[in-house]
C-alpha cells in the first residue's frame, strides 16, 4: 500500500463540545458522557473494551470477534493481503475470499495487528531530561529520554513499546503493546460489496456498503485465544442509542496556530493536491490502458481517489469553512490571557516564533515533499525498503538515543519487518511511478537545480526508471531480508540500482529533512508545548489529546443530520442498496446477493448507519460498542462534512459511518453461508 | 488544440510604471517612452507596424515578413497545422516542413490570420443605449447595442468586426481586421528545435530555442501582397536597446478587485489546478501507453504541461507574492477617495456588490466549470463544435441583438468557421477524455446530484463514452459543415450521439450559466465599470487597459535580471545550446544542428535573448521591434517571474523571452538551408 506522509503535529483539542474527542483509555470523560446519554462505561467494560481492540499501525482498527483470534476490520484495511493472495486464475478482490476450514486461511505477509496491554505516565522522566534545553538539544534529549524508557520496555518480536507524546508535551505515556505479526486471511467479502459506490460515494452518506473482512491471529503457528474479545449484540441498535467507538484515529492538528493551519492551506495542501492529482490521472489511464495495467494499478487507484477526496474535504475544511476564523478568535483570546498571566507572559513569543517558522518552510517544502516525502509516500514499497535499509545502515551503529527514531531499539522490530515485507511486483506499474516522480522533480524544481542535476545526471528519467525497474532484485523480500541481515557492510557493498540510485538521492534529502528539522520541527515541538502547557494552566485538562495513531475512545450515539435542508435518516437497509444499482461499475452489487436476494432476504433489514462519534482516519476498523460491551456496529468511513476532522469537530454535520452489525449477521448467514465463522463467533 | 477558458474579466491597469502596460495602437504613451529611452515611434512607424502585425484569434501573435504574404509566428502557434500534414510516414513535428516551392505549401484547415484595419471609438454610441439601465437590462442593452454596432461593419467572410470593451465600459472601440483563411503551412524547424529544454525549461530563461514557423496568406489561391511587412534588422540588437513588441495579449485582470482576487486563488485556480493536475497525469500515462498513443496525445500533453505551469505561477503570484497586500492598499486608498467625493460617493458600494457576488460564485462554480467550461476548454474539439451546432440552432433565430454573443452576425462567421474546422479524429484518445470528464463531473458533483443524473442516467461514464466516440461522425468536418448548412431543423433531426449527449447537457450547463450571469457576470460588469469610471475621474488617463486578446503594443529594452542573487545574462548563443544538450529529450538538438555544428557553424552567434516587455499569453509569435521599424526578435514565452502577469507587472524580473533575429538568420541559412525564403525575405 501507498499511504501518504503527513506532516505529524501532535497537540490538543480545541473547545471541548458535546461528543467532540478522541480520549485515551486512562482518561475517559465517564462524567460527561453520563450527563449526556445516562451511562458510561465502568472499569470492567474499558478493560474488555481495551483487550478486545487491536490496531493496524499506522493505518487501520481492528478488533477480536472470537475466543479463537479471530479478527473483525475492514475489507479496505486488509485489501493488500487481499490481493496477494490473488494471481491470474483468482481474483479474491472482486470475488471475495472464504477459508472454508482453518487449514485453508493464507498469511498476510507484513501484516500486523497490535493489542494495547498497557499505559504508563513517563512524563516527570522525559521532563527532568529536557529541562532548560531548547531547539536542537531539546529535540536531541527528548528523544534520548524517549528511547531509553521504550528500551527499557521492549523486549522481542512479541512487545512493541512506545512513548506518546500527548498535549504537545504536556503528558508523556509509555503504551505497552503485544504485537501479532502471524495473521491470516480468513474471510472477506466481494470488492463490489465492500465498496459498492466506489469513488462517487466515497465519504458520502447514505451508503451501502459491507465493507468487512476477517483475520485470524496465530501464535506459534496456532490460532491465538486472546485475553478478550467482542461479541455480536443480541439486540439491533436503534436511532438516539449512545454508542462508544474504539479505534486509532490519526494524528490530528486541532491545536495548531493560525499560521500553521494557513501553512497547511496555501502550501501543504496545495502541493499534495497537484501530486495526487497527476497521479489519479496517470492511475486512471493505466485503469484503461489493457487488463493486466488495469489489475496492477487497481489498488493503488483505489487509494490515490480516496486521499485526494480526502484532502480536498480537509482543503475545503479550511478555505471555505468557519473553522479559521474561530480558531482565529480563540487564539487571540489565549494569546491576551498568556500575556496578561505573570507566570505565563515569558511564553508569549511562541505564536510569532511559530509563524516564523510557516515562513521558512515556504521556502524548503516543496524540496522536502519532492525529495524526502514523496519515495515514502507516493511510490512502490520497495522505494521506501530501500531508503530504510541504506538508513539503517547508517544509523544502527550509533548509540540508541542519537538514532532516528524509527531505528531506535524500541521500534527496530516494526522496522526490519516493514524492511523485509514482501510487497507486489508491478514492472510496468513501478516504472510509470519512478519516472513520473523524476520528472515532477525537475518539473517543480527546475532542470538546472543542483539537487535535480546531482539525482538526475544527464539521463532522462524514463532512462533511469528503465534502468532501476529492469535492474533491480529488492522486490524481492528474500533479497531485502539478506541484505538486513548482512548488515551495514552488505548493504554498503550492493550495488542494486535501486540502492544506488537512492544513495545518490540521499545526500540532498537529508540534507532538506535536517533543514527543516532544526527550523521548523523543533520549533513548532518546543513552542507548541509552550502554548499547550499554557493552556493547561489556563483551560484546564477536560479536553481530548490530539489524534496520535494510538487507542482512544470516542462516546456518540446513532443519529442523522441536516444537509442541503434535508434530513439524513440514520440508517439505510438492503433494499436502498438494490434500488441504488444500476449493474455497472461502481454501483454493480454481487451475484451472492443478487441470488440472495431471490431466495427471500429480508430487505428491510437496517445496513449501514451514522453516529455522531468523533472519528477521523485511521478509525476504520473500529468496533462500534453498546452499554453491554457488544458489538453493534463496524465503522468504515466519515461522512465528507467529517473531512475537515484533522482540524476540528462540528457535532451538528460530522457522522461516523458503519455497518450495522444486523446486516454483518444477515450477510454471513444468507448471503455468504459463512457458517463456521458464524458458529465460532457464537461460541 | 485545447485550449482552456478562462472567466473573462476586463479592466485597467493598476499604478503605472516603467515598461508595464499593454498599449492600444491609437493611445500609445509616446511622451512617457521617449523620457525612458530617447525615441518612441511617430505615425509612420506605427502604421508600418500595424499594417505588418496580425493575430491568431484568440490563440498567438503573428506578423507579415515578405511582400508576397509570408508570416512568422512560433511553432507552437502552429502546431496543429503542422500536425495535421503528419500522417504514420511523415513526422513533422519531429522532423520539421519545408516547402521548396510555392506548390508544396500545404494547406491550414480552420487557421485564421486578422490583420487590424481601423479602431473608432464608439463610446457614445453604446453609452445612449445603457444609460439608465443595470442588471439584466444593462447587459442585454450593452449586448444589442455592440451586436447593431459590429453588423453594420460587418460585411463578408474577409472582414471581422469587435466592439472592444475597455477600462470596464471607460471606452468601447470598434477595431475591424481583414480576415485571412487560406493560410498555408511554409516551413517549421523541428520540434527539439523549437521547443528545446521541453517542460522542465519552459516558463525558464537562459533558453536556447527557435520556436518558429513561417506560414503564408493566400487569397483567391495566390499568394497575398500584404500592403505593409516587417524586415529583418541588418544589425543585430544589443543589450539595453529600446524594442517594441506589438501583439494580442490575453485577457488580463490587473483591475480586478481583491475579493475578485481572492475568488481566484481559493476557487478558480484550486478547481482547474486539480482537473489539469489530473489531465497531465492522464496524458502522461498515455505518452507511455504505446506509439500511437503516444503520438496522439502529444500535442495535448505539451498543453496541458504548459498550462499547468502557467496557472502554478499565476497562483503562486496570488498566494505568496506581494501582490495581493499591494492590491490592498491601492483599493483601500481608491475606495476612501470614492467615498469623499460627492460626484463618486453613490458608487462607493460597488467593491461591497463585486465582494457579494464572489460569495454567490462560490456555490456554482464548480457546476459552472464541470458543465460548461470543461466542455470548451479540456475536451477534443468535436464536443465544442457540437455544443456551438446546438447553440446556433438555438440562437439563429432570435433577433441579432437577443443572441448569445457568438451568434451574432458579426461573429458568426468565425463561429461557423469554428464549428467547421477540421481536426484531430484520435478515437482512443478521446475515449479516454469522455470517460474522465463524466467520471470527474460525477466525483465532484457527486453520484445523487441531479445534473449528474441527467446526464449520466443509469450507464456508467465509460460505457457513454465509448458509445459515444464510437457512434458520433462529427470527428469529420464534412459533417458538421452538412449540419450548419441544414440549419436548426437538420440539427434537429440529428441523431448523432454526440449530439444526443451534449443536448441531454444542455439544460444543466445552460441552467447554471444564467445563473453565472445574472448572479456574478452581470454585477462584475456594471460595478467594475462604475469602479472605472470613478478610477478615471480621480486619476486620469495614462495607463493602459487591461488584455483583451486585442492588438497592443509594450515598450521595453533588452536587458537581464536578477534571479536567487544572481544576474541572468539577456542573451544566450549557439554554444550554450550544445551545452546544455544530453542527447536525451528534451535535451536534444536535431541531427541538422550538429551537421551544421560540425560544419563550423558560429557557434557565439546569439540565440535567444530577454527583454523588459510587458507580455503576457497570447503574445506568443509577437515580432520585437526597433526604431527603424524592422524586426530584431521573435517572443515565444515569458519567464517564470512574468506568469504573474495576469495579475500586475513588475519590471525589476518580469522579461519576456525572445528568438533574436541574428539566430534566425544564421539558422535558415547555415542549419536549414530555407534559400527560397531567405531570398524572397531579403527582396
Amino acid at each position: 500500500m501507498r499511504f501518504l506522509v503527513f506532516v505529524l503535529v501532535v497537540g490538543f483539542a480545541g473547545a471541548a463540545r458535546a461528543d467532540a474527542g478522541m480520549w485515551t483509555f486512562d482518561h475517559f470523560p465517564a462524567g460527561q458522557m453520563k450527563a449526556a446519554y445516562g451511562w458510561a462505561p465502568d472499569q470492567a467494560w474499558m478493560t474488555h473494551v481495551r483487550l478486545s481492540s487491536l490496531m493496524i499501525p499506522g493505518d487501520c482498527s481492528a478488533s477480536f470477534v472470537s475466543g479463537d483470534g479471530l479478527v473483525m476490520t475492514n475489507h479496505h484495511c486488509a485489501r493488500d493481503c487481499i490481493l496477494a493472495q490473488s494471481d491470474k486464475d483468482h481474483d479474491y478482490i472482486a470475488d471475495g475470499f472464504y477459508a472454508a476450514a482453518l487449514k485453508d486461511e493464507r498469511p498476510c505477509s507484513g501484516f500486523e495487528l497490535d493489542g494495547l496491554d498497557s499505559i504508563t505516565d513517563v512524563t516527570t522522566r522525559i521532563d527532568a531530561a529536557t529541562k532548560g534545553k531548547s531547539g536542537k538539544g531539546f529535540e536531541d534529549a527528548q528523544r534520548a529520554a524517549i528511547a531509553a524508557v521504550e528500551a527499557e520496555c521492549g523486549g522481542g518480536d512479541a512487545v512493541t513499546c512506545q512513548v506518546v507524546t500527548l498535549y504537545h508535551g504536556g503528558v508523556y505515556d509509555l503504551y505497552k503493546y503485544r504485537r501479532y505479526t502471524d495473521v491470516r486471511l480468513v474471510f472477506s467479502v466481494e470488492d463490489d460489496a465492500a465498496n459498492f459506490g466506489g469513488d462517487p460515494d466515497n465519504f458520502e452518506y447514505p451508503r451501502y456498503d459491507i465493507d468487512v473482512t476477517f483475520l485470524r491471529v496465530y501464535v506459534d503457528g496456532k490460532p491465538y485465544h486472546p485475553a478478550d474479545h467482542f461479541r455480536f449484540a443480541a439486540v439491533p441498535v436503534t436511532a438516539g442509542q449512545a454508542v462508544v467507538t474504539s479505534g486509532t484515529p490519526e494524528s490530528t492538528q486541532r491545536d495548531d496556530t493560525v499560521a500553521q493551519l494557513e501553512f497547511i492551506r496555501d502550501y501543504d495542501h496545495p502541493i499534495w493536491l497537484q501530486f495526487i492529482s497527476e497521479q489519479v490521472g496517470m492511475l486512471w489511464e493505466m485503469q484503461h490502458e489493457n487488463a493486466e495495467m488495469h489489475r496492477e494499478s487497481l489498488s493503488d487507484y483505489f487509494y490515490a481517489m480516496n486521499t485526494l477526496k480526502a484532502f480536498q474535504g480537509e482543503e475545503a475544511a479550511l478555505v471555505s469553512g468557519p473553522l479559521l476564523a474561530q480558531k482565529q478568535a480563540a487564539e487571540d483570546a489565549l494569546r491576551k490571557q498568556v500575556a496578561a498571566d505573570p507566570k505565563l507572559a515569558a511564553d508569549a513569543g511562541a505564536w510569532d516564533r511559530i509563524a516564523a517558522a510557516q515562513v521558512y518552510e515556504r521556502g524548503i517544502y516543496q524540496r522536502l515533499a519532492l525529495l524526502d516525502e514523496f519515495p515514502d509516500g507516493e511510490m512502490p514499497d520497495d522505494v521506501r525498503q530501500a531508503k530504510e535499509l541504506l538508513r539503517y545502515a547508517a544509523e544502527i551503529g550509533k548509540p540508541n538515543g542519537e538514532r532516528l527514531q524509527d531505528y531506535q531499539d524500541a521500534n527496530l522490530p516494526a522496522t526490519k519487518e516493514d524492511i523485509t515485507a514482501s510487497g507486489q511486483d508491478y514492472p510496468a506499474v513501478d516504472k510509470e511511478y519512478w519516472a513520473w516522480w523524476l520528472t515532477d522533480m525537475r518539473f517543480y524544481l527546475g532542470a538546472d537545480d543542483p539537487d535535480v542535476k546531482a539525482v538526475l545526471g544527464k539521463e532522462s528519467p524514463e532512462q533511469i526508471a528503465g534502468e532501476i525497474v529492469g535492474g533491480t532484485t529488492l522486490a524481492d523480500a528474500g533479497v531485502r531480508a539478506k541484505l538486513l541481515a548482512g548488515g551495514p557492510a552488505a548493504i554498503a557493498a550492493s550495488d542494486d540500482p535501486l540502492l544506488v540510485f537512492m544513495r545518490r538521492l540521499d545526500g540532498p534529502a537529508r540534507k532538506v529533512l535536517m533543514d527543516w528539522s532544526d527550523h521548523v520541527d523543533a520549533v513548532e515541538t518546543r513552542d507548541s508545548g509552550l502554548i499547550a502547557r499554557a493552556k493547561f494552566a489556563l483551560y484546564g485538562t477536560a479536553q481530548a489529546p490530539d489524534g496520535t495513531l494510538t487507542p482512544r475512545l470516542s462516546y456518540g450515539a446513532v443519529q442523522g443530520y441536516e444537509q442541503d435542508g434535508k434530513f439524513v435518516a440514520p440508517f439505510t437497509d438492503f433494499a436502498g442498496a438494490f434500488g441504488r444499482a444500476t449493474g455497472e461499475e461502481p454501483f454493480k452489487l454481487p451475484p451472492r446477493w443478487v441470488k440472495a436476494q431471490a431466495a427471500g432476504m429480508d430487505m428491510a433489514t437496517s445496513l449501514d448507519m451514522v453516529t455522531t462519534n468523533d472519528i477521523v482516519g485511521g478509525n476504520s476498523g473500529s468496533p462500534v460498542i453498546d452499554k453491554n460491551g457488544d458489538l453493534v456496529g463496524l465503522v468504515f468511513d466519515g461522512n465528507i462534512q467529517s473531512l475537515g476532522g484533522s482540524f476540528g469537530f462540528d457535532p451538528a454535520v460530522n457522522r461516523a459511518v458503519a455497518v450495522d452489525v444486523t446486516a454483518l449477521k444477515l450477510a454471513l448467514t444468507t448471503i455468504y453461508h459463512a457458517d463456521r465463522l458464524v458458529k465460532e463467533m457464537a461460541e
